[in-house]
């Protein structure tokens, strides 16, 4: 099993020295609060919760993730777990109560919450940033987790001031959730999510923004593609302009090099579409010479998004996973599809993941079993023999 | 089961009228020209099939989508499944061959084709473009499906030249291959997948463009997000130049709105956004109403892409399909999976979708059951009493 940054080896008070996390105090019992608490407190930690909603916190307790009341004497780990602006408003008054804790938070941008709370005068020997790279569509402590950070990359971002203590504690907090740690300086953290959710997130949304007035028997011709590229565009606009604003130089330097590319692309396609006025270039325009060299841009731009799509680690994190589909036609009815999946299950043979189509107004749909290279022909014969309809 | 569109229902030779389509020859024996041959066998048709290649054409014949020789007798229909720019020039010696037959196509893009056939003077009247909203990651006869057209929009676009008897047998073919017919112009057509084809594979190539010479460190933060925006920037370079290339002046468009709200964003970013320079503004910056004013135009961009994102068709087909995720915790070996869904038989309810999410290193998967909101609670019910973790 890889991991996707191996900086953990070589720091500080790594797995070796024993590192004391017995209480954790959790400020803020949203989504993501919740479920540390939850994490924490399965792994025997005891968890103090508070929420600038007494319901919320209240809430979290009831679910399980922790005590809605103050710490008895002083906790080993405060994690604030606000949005990003309240972090070091919060964080710093409790430095001067808890003077020998640590200090956490877990939100997705890195570099303003210590630029904050080093301006204002805070501990910044005792705090080091965290970022658990999870979530869900649903938000607050009903839909927290404990296994929400199992197998997630953990991003620690200590400064050069934080002690080697501080991001022990820290860590123990990540590892404990069954997270993945990856610690990096909290400018890398906010470069890489600026190229790898913040921008995205920006071009789901420009996408998505093109239907918004458009004629419906255009947005009605949509087909799974633009469902994929705009999925993101249904997150939260407030939370996202915070994001966003606070990671502005990052995002901009990404989104100047898209400016720049999709100046390029639209050159192109200005200097050799066909117009309402080219009425006699028709057929002699497609084998032109001169044409594949205008075009040439938009070639190299589609050849370069292959190349950086392929560069995306796959679902097990590992290098991009590549299974194959093995597609059945099954009925549109209860319990076929676990017919189906016990068929696999029979043949020993571990489903990675299942898609299904459903056709419209037909009493099939088609699913498409995931499995790795190897395993998809032995699956159709055994899928065949058992009278499915198989079409691999 | 609502329609993707209702233009169906008044056109000339619609279901009352009987439309003799028994022998079709398709010329281009790939994907969907085999595929096509495939459904229209299983609908009794007799099938000829012809490819410049002859390879080509005794596979799909050995995959019983027809019959690889010359049609005994004029056809009714001509399919010519080939690239978008070899259309005309296959289509007008078929033409004056088969005085009679219907002709039709096809392509992804539906100006090009009949310009071309109208330039180059061809039978305008007896041709009707075609484009079914239907395809693979795969090519290739090898690929081809019988159902794969079933419930999917199948565009005709007949022109004013069109006669009602060659909308009929076009529209007749469709249909046998259990598509759903919409009729629009070639014009209106390639409006329509600019918007909700051609730009979003480009904003999804843009973005992935982006990570080809990244630091690995920075990919290897890529969650699920960036890998749903991305997925189609995997397709063909080479299929796309020529799909962009043919359909430039509405892809330009669509890209025209789409460069404007990038520098409005931009702008407001680079106006609020923090820099290195700016050493005291940390905190006090938050709270600011003028901020707010600034960064007005990003918030409004993220609030039009959920209005956008929510006007997409569900898979069914209908109005945006809200299902409810029930999402269950289930050990990650062979079976599971089945013994999880044969419960949600058991329990009477309809599986709508399944997404499987590995942990890192961990035994356990997250398994998210989509079904129809109504049926979410009594699921985890029916599941929790039958021992399963369920987290819902």
């Amino acid at each position: 099993m890889s991991r996707p940054n191996d900086a953990e080896a070589g720091l500080p008070g790594s797995a070796a020295a024993p590192v004391d996390l017995s209480s954790v105090l959790i400020v803020g019992t949203g989504l993501i609060g919740t479920s540390v608490g939850l994490a924490l407190r399965a792994r025997g930690v005891r968890v103090y919760l508070a929420d600038h909603s007494t319901a919320a916190s209240t809430l979290a307790q009831e679910l399980g993730a922790g005590l809605a009341q103050q710490p008895k004497g002083e906790p080993d780990l405060v994690i604030v777990a606000t949005p990003p602006e309240a972090i070091a408003g919060v964080l710093i008054p409790l430095q001067q109560l808890y003077v020998n804790a640590t200090f956490s938070d877990l939100a997705s941008i890195k570099s303003q919450p210590q630029r904050d709370l080093e301006l204002a005068g805070g501990d910044a020997s005792r705090f080091v940033g965290g970022h658990p790279l999870a979530g869900r569509e649903r938000s607050g402590a009903g839909a927290a987790r404990a296994d929400l950070f199992e197998g997630r990359p953990w991003v620690l971002t200590p400064s050069t001031s934080s002690t080697a203590v501080a991001l022990g504690r820290a860590r123990q907090a990540a590892l404990l959730c069954g997270a993945q740690v990856v610690t990096m300086t909290p400018t890398r953290h906010d470069q890489a999510v600026a190229l790898v959710s913040h921008v995205p997130q920006l071009m789901a949304t420009l996408t998505a923004a093109r239907l918004e007035s458009a004629d419906q028997d255009l947005v009605d011709l949509s087909g799974q593609g633009i469902r994929d590229v705009t999925r993101v565009a249904a997150s939260d606009p407030g939370l996202w302009t915070q994001i966003l604003v606070a990671n502005a130089p990052f995002v901009l330097e990404v989104l100047e090099g898209i400016a720049a590319d999709l100046d390029a692309a639209m050159a192109a396609l200005t200097a050799v579409g066909p117009t309402s006025t080219d009425d006699g270039a028709g057929l002699g325009r497609h084998h032109d010479e001169s044409m594949d060299r205008l075009v040439e841009p938009v070639t190299r731009l589609l050849q370069r998004g292959n190349a950086g799509q392929g560069r995306i680690p796959g679902k097990h994190g590992t290098a991009h996973a590549t299974y194959t589909n093995v597609p059945v036609v099954v009925p549109d009815s209860p319990g076929e599809l676990a017919r189906l999946l016990l068929a696999c299950g029979d043949a020993g043979i571990n489903v990675e993941d299942v898609s299904i189509e459903h056709s419209l107004g037909q009493p099939v749909g088609l699913v498409e079993i995931a499995v790795r290279p190897p395993a998809a022909e032995p699956l159709a014969q055994a899928l065949r023999q058992r009278g499915w309809s198989v079409h691999f």
